[in-house]
């Protein structure tokens, strides 16, 4: 009781790396979330740089992993043996955790004889959402010109834009249980942008260096849900329908994300085939634009809207909506392939 | 290094009630944020009642507050003074928090001789916004009859839902800082729930047991914004825009939230003056309807709609948008008294 905060501090950060090891309880998260802040979220100094990132589940428990030649790399095994104080989740280093630490740390494990087991093969790996806890996800709507064509919609003159919640995140081999009260399901390949920095009334010139980086991501949807309303919002947040991942590519990676392919197959057949250059609003012009009504925060997602190609698009007597069982994968250049299979409810509690 | 998690727990809780008394730095944060779980946020087993809380700030540091015929207690200061392990911010209460041990708390600070300084009087008191860390903030439009008539819409025949980012989160006594690409500012008073447990196609008739507490709201509107696409959200989430508090109540004090009157003063004239009975989705229809979509979590928030008297409702002619200076004052019975203030931006970086 007589402990600094600094000395608190310390203990606490040597015998947490410890302690991870075990499982850690709800109590846990009760004890140590101790810390609420107001505009919390300022962000690393210094954007990380030739780094793809993923998140590594265990059970319910997330860590950070690393894609590296030998495989992705288990952080926190890597760090408890090295015994180095890192970031241990993505959202410790997108809210500004020491990433040239991480770097060092590869080197060590990469060059350490006794650290095989901290390096896991991609197929063999088990993947949670690559981002975890964002403040937003802001969804882009008719954002790709063939798209908005092929659904008969007015172009936008400016960005149509909506949210999910948390509860959609979802991740690469992941489950999305499909609810009850909907039948029409689709899919929505689409580029996805990580926000790295606070941005406010940003140029579009300037918009790209707050970027932290770039994953695959799918806007599943419940269409009948989704224009039940004016609003799309109740067709795009049930449980699990926002898949990201399996990779968060730092953005120095992806130096024109206006010219990359991206593509979707449902069960090995390609659906959508386009590239990020039919965007009607470009990833600069929605940050900047965005910046201007309210603040952008390290962590927050854009998913910025989807080509054409989904079953929404297709005249009716051709529309054969999405089922259990469909399995769905999603490419885009230079940051991978996510995919993801559907389900009927596990426990539908019909009350 | 040897301790045991659930060693490494009790002293991380004792030594964290220690150091909360010295200013948590950003490395605080990020030091105890190791706690990233999957699927989290399963809230209290027993809801507390006959508690009416809210958050105190301090700089940038939420803690929680309890409404006390003595005045408020401040939860952090008792906490260290008696030596108990209680939750310590409304995000740990809404978790799971032990709000038995909190009623014993104020028992004891109250029948204490020397803890009159951890009771604040109201008029004193620094608030924070009474929910600071929702996975959720569900919006509702075009939910009051009188409402739908003068603004022109069709009356809806399902709940029409949007929603706001947590950055848009706001205090009793705060400030709105008006965004510089708006001019068409409104006011919108609400009743706002919090949800107490998980709900997941939960019956209209058990909905309301799902109900933490209920507080006052203003769904903030920059009306030039919200109509600029088909997607009201662009309106409604710029930073500030959701003011709630100062006080959430627990449910068991507001046994029908369909007859609470409600109103909106802005430089002390009142502008809304209604009540709950003439919303047309009601608190457990609307749960009930959201649960069956996605699954609700504790901690997540509704606001159920605005009644009429908006400017937005008025006569073009007789539209007087709110400008920075005005004063907004919202209460609604048995919640108590939301007041904010509004202001030009202090750091309107244009580039």
């Amino acid at each position: 009781m007589n402990q600094t905060r600094r000395n608190f501090l310390k203990t606490a950060g040597a015998a947490g790396v410890a302690a991870l090891a075990g499982s850690a309880g709800p109590t846990a998260a009760k004890t140590l979330d101790r810390t609420a802040k107001a505009g919390a979220r300022s962000g690393p100094q210094t954007l990380p740089k030739k780094m793809t990132f993923c998140t590594l589940r265990k059970g319910s428990e997330y860590s950070l992993g690393l894609k590296t030649d030998r495989g992705i790399l288990d952080v926190k095994k890597a760090a408890q043996a090295l015994r180095k104080n890192v970031p241990l989740t993505i959202d410790e280093v997108l809210q500004g955790g020491d990433t040239l630490g991480l770097a060092a740390l590869v080197e060590q494990a990469i060059a350490s004889g006794n650290l095989k087991s901290a390096f896991i093969e991609e197929a063999k790996a088990e993947f949670g959402p690559c981002v975890t806890n964002p403040e937003k996800i802001i969804m882009l709507g008719y954002n790709y010109k063939k798209h908005v064509i092929e659904v008969k919609q007015q172009m936008p003159t400016s960005p149509v834009l909506f949210n999910k919640y948390n509860n959609a995140l979802n991740c690469h081999n992941g489950t999305i249980e499909l609810p009850e009260v909907a039948k029409k399901f689709d899919y929505e390949v689409e580029l996805v942008m990580v926000m790295g920095k606070v941005a406010r009334n940003v140029s579009e010139a300037d918009a790209l260096s707050y970027v932290f980086g770039y994953c695959v991501g799918n806007d599943f949807s419940a269409r009948d849900l989704q224009f039940k309303t004016t609003q799309l919002m109740l067709g795009k947040t049930s449980d699990g329908f926002g898949p990201i991942g399996p990779y968060l590519v730092t953005a120095d990676q992806i130096p024109d994300p206006q010219n990359l392919n991206l593509d979707c197959r449902v069960n090995g057949e390609v659906r959508q085939s386009s590239n990020t250059n039919d965007m009607i609003f470009s990833c600069a012009n929605i940050i900047s634009y965005v910046s201007h009504i309210w603040t952008l925060k390290p962590g927050d997602i854009f998913f910025t809207g989807t080509p054409s190609g989904v079953i929404n698009g297709m005249p009716p007597e051709k529309q054969v909506w999405l089922k259990a069982g469909d399995k769905v994968a999603c490419s885009i250049e230079k940051l991978g392939e996510l995919r993801f299979g559907l389900a009927n409810p596990k426990q539908a509690k019909a009350t």
